[in-house]
């Protein structure tokens, strides 16, 4: 019986492209008897795309996207200050607007300290842990306005929506994910002063609290929390929080366990009715696109996290373990990208 | 001549009253021969003055806390948690009102690591820049609601609101910092993704940078900000940022620094309008409350900052010095609060 699955691709901008191929080959290399077929279909689309064409993303293209049974993408976004890229906002008219057509709303993120991963921490200790970040919702809906633009008098407004259904089934997932895991729960937020938001949010943590009694919570504001990520990330197992604290967390918990050239993400639809999409965290670093100067190692591991989602969990593991024995044996090499997806395809066929 | 400043203080809540102590030894000390008398009026304020009476901030108690020249505060807050105070909002109704009543635009945060200071970083560099958060808008100006709450169909909104007239001021403000140090200013916001408060601080950075050709600026989004934060924070020099980016960089950037028990701030009127207020950065800490177990130096460096904006730049030196020699003596000593307080005081008086 051989199971076919449909992967739309998106490698995109910079440094995109490069390691997207070397995800590629891991993604080959450990399903070649697995009895799995995916069949890939490439979309070319990110900043380049929309300089050509002045296509962001199109409703033919979001369609064709959203009848695949997963995604993969690179990274996108074009040179930063790139005058023709202006009036483009390629972050909102692609990347979020994939994410929310596709009810993406846990986007997860992992941090995990490799043995041999050089971190900046003198004392790092044990880092194992998972953001559980809400995808669809908070201070990412684009409920903004200005009025009396570029004068003296404009009035640039931001509005954060929360709501019960949004925030109930991103926390239920952060739930199910510390039963699997080590059984604790950290809420981050800022409920002294963004009562309104903070409130629900603690509430409905509360609720769900309840149905897990063997799971310990605690709540942190994020300014302690980012405080914690660098004086004690052990004391993380799995952390909840909104689209924008999030955002800040897993970046910083990227650089805390060894760089953002390792943190992989899935933005996650759990129910089924949309493609899942995987992707590094890091972005399209123009200034060392076409060198082979990038990591792909986030894009390999978004492949494992992609596998897992699939069902395929041994498949997973076995793209982990390869990235760990690597990242164990790399030291300082500086190896080109592409060597580096050789170097963990050969172990995989070790 | 004798000149006389009205300070109101309030130590607060928790580890304030202790470490208020310290930094009155030293003030008292720092200005015996000054020529300036400072003329002290104590303000019972936060969460034990709210469980007695139920007054948070009454009229009557701003009215009179404005009638001075500057405001000394420990800290405030109870203990997390605490059922009794679920309705206070100690922060909200108490600290965010001062500072939003006696028009603290600018939130003055120095980020310096000292000389025997132990930072979590293997490889810190050299460390000092300022953070100029804004004080009086973004996500903190309250203005959000929810509808249903407590139900399933709960909504909660918050409301970041920007204006002109409050970004400008902040941003000259920054530039006139980065002009007095080693110019060169950094504007954190997240502009991909909250294009509307984002364009009117980027816009107005970029007005204001043009009258000020000899100060180099650069943008960062708050996510790759908290990553240069661990692994490179010798790049800063001056950052501005909103309230709330401001919150967390700042909390990051204390313990990146040796721990948020040195980091100091002050709430700045720059126009004189109403009294400034210095504080440290940290919280009440009811768990070490009473143990002496708390560490003044923040409240210490708040007097620093004090007395410079008071226009006692000598006075503000010779403090800060004082605390550089300590902190460079003091390995792991875990000294009482008095007697830090006392060391710092030794060595103003050597
Ligand atoms: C590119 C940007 C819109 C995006 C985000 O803010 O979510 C990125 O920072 C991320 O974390 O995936
Ligand atoms: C206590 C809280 C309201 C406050 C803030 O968020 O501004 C604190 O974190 C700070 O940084 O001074």
């Amino acid at each position: 019986m051989s199971r076919v699955v449909k992967l739309a691709l998106i490698p995109g901008d910079g440094i995109g492209p490069e390691v997207v191929a070397e995800a590629e080959k891991v993604l080959d290399a450990v399903t070649a008897d697995s009895g799995v077929t995916f069949e890939k279909t490439r979309f070319s689309l990110g900043a380049a795309r929309y300089l050509e064409t002045g296509d962001t993303l199109s409703d033919e293209d979001l369609a064709a996207i959203a009848a695949h049974d997963a995604i993969l993408l690179g990274a996108v976004g074009g040179v930063p200050g790139d005058p023709r890229l202006k009036d483009a906002n390629i972050e909102r008219g692609l990347l979020l607007k994939l994410r929310f057509a596709l009810d993406h709303y846990v986007n997860l993120r992992p941090s995990k300290l490799y043995p041999g991963a050089p971190g900046p921490l003198a004392e790092p200790g044990e880092i194992d842990f998972v953001v559980v970040r809400e995808g669809t919702e908070g201070p990412y809906v684009g409920n903004g306005g200005a009025i009396r633009v570029g004068t003296p008098h404009e009035v640039a407004n931001e509005t954060s929506v929360n709501t019960a259904y949004g925030v109930e089934r991103v926390v239920r997932f952060a739930f199910d994910q510390a039963e699997r895991r080590r059984k604790k729960l950290t809420l981050v937020h800022k409920t002294n002063v963004l009562v309104h938001a903070g409130g629900i949010w603690k509430r409905i943590v509360d609720e769900v609290a309840a149905e897990h009694p063997d799971v310990a919570v605690d709540y942190l504001h994020v300014d302690a929390a980012t405080i914690f990520l660098v004086t004690n990330p052990g004391r993380f197992d799995v952390i909840v929080t909104d689209n924008l604290f999030g955002d800040i967390l897993t970046d910083l918990a990227g650089a805390v366990t060894g760089g953002i050239g390792l943190a992989a993400s899935g933005n996650i639809n759990p129910d089924g009715a949309f493609p899942s999409m995987f992707e590094p965290v890091h972005g399209s670093a123009p200034d060392i696109a076409g060198q082979q100067k990038a990591d792909p190692t986030a894009a390999i591991l978004s492949v494992a996290l992609l596998l897992d989602h699939l069902g395929l969990s041994d498949e997973s593991a076995r793209v982990t373990r390869a990235v760990e024995d690597d990242i164990a044996a790399r030291g300082d090499s500086g190896r080109p990208t592409a060597q580096i997806g050789d170097a963990i395809v050969g172990r995989l066929q070790a």
